[in-house]
């Protein structure tokens, strides 16, 4: 008879590795973890897993990850309403958000165009940015990842959006900062290059 | 303004950041997962939480974790009750189960001595163990980390229960099947010699 983890337990490991990132190994630790803490830290746990299914949903207009609808950036006045920055997920927008830098509009396309995995600009929400380009946006700022699907989704969204005479411009390629030029890989130096800035 | 996660979610976040092994990425992760499967699915997941909770305990003769009290393994009268195998945590004996190797009874310790974390033997269930060292057991065998800690409980054990006349025994240290030997530390391939065995 081999031994196995008391019932509620097997089924909580399991359900841990449905996570992504988390493997056999990971989903006992937590699992442990669980056993070990607070019942009111579970709890707490459990209402905030609750609480975000009840509550957040995306925002119809720009379909960012949201409580209210519109959500808070589209109804937000103060933003600068000329530019519509496209990013593939929410998360990048976050991470946008981080910089205090841009203060426009944002379109999340929930995803890049990949055919290896199925997804064709039918499955991402470029209709939905085609009817956001009224005549008040001035520039669609193009954050995508510099991958070979992002490339592809800057090439299809340039060639649609062009035409209707909006700016278009792209996040640019280059080293990061602090990095060292020496470890910088051939395709990132050739992009720097030819990204080039006068110096002024 | 910087665009935060919305409450709940950002809350999810926080309390997955808790979790053993988790960072903040992960976390994040984790939580557009939450956000993204079915309610189903998360329904699962916070009965797994709160089942585990509420019906996972420690059995209070071997220590080890369970719904039962005595566990299943305690009560089993077909597993051999002159072996008592110590382990520092239910994870270890979960491992020992699956060899299907040993059929003997258990002994939880907690955890090893480790006075830098500020665990002493009087953390662990040793008062517990020497309780169950009737007549009926001919042999305690130490299944613990080959570790500085695991060492020193070794030592502290065997100080301890030997003088009582029981049978000490520790599991092998050694070359681990499959290894190239030309890779093993210096350590291990000492104690691999030491523990050699005559080739019948």
């Amino acid at each position: 008879m081999v031994a196995k983890y008391p019932e509620p337990m097997g089924r909580l490991i399991a359900e841990f590795t449905k996570m992504p990132g988390i493997g056999p190994k990971s989903a006992q630790r937590l699992a442990f973890y669980i056993l070990q803490t607070s019942d009111g830290e579970v709890r707490e746990l459990i209402d905030a897993l609750q609480e975000t299914k009840k509550k957040v949903g995306y925002c119809s207009n720009c379909f960012n990850i949201s409580v209210e609808d519109p959500c808070e950036m589209c109804g937000d006045e103060g933003r600068d309403r000329t530019k519509i920055c496209v990013v593939a997920l929410s998360q990048d927008l976050i991470a946008i958000e981080k910089t205090r830098e841009y203060i426009g509009l944002y379109h999340v396309l929930g995803g890049v165009i990949s055919p290896l995995d199925g997804i064709g600009p039918e499955n991402l929400r470029i209709k939905e940015l085609l009817k956001r380009l009224t005549r008040d946006v001035k520039e669609v700022i193009l954050a995508l990842n510099p991958t070979v699907e992002g490339e592809a989704t800057v090439i299809y969204l340039t060639k649609l959006l062009k035409p209707l005479g909006v700016k278009m411009t792209r996040i640019a390629y280059g080293l990061p900062v602090g990095s060292d030029m020496d470890y910088a890989d051939e395709v990132t130096l050739t992009k720097a290059f030819e990204g080039r800035r006068e110096v002024s």
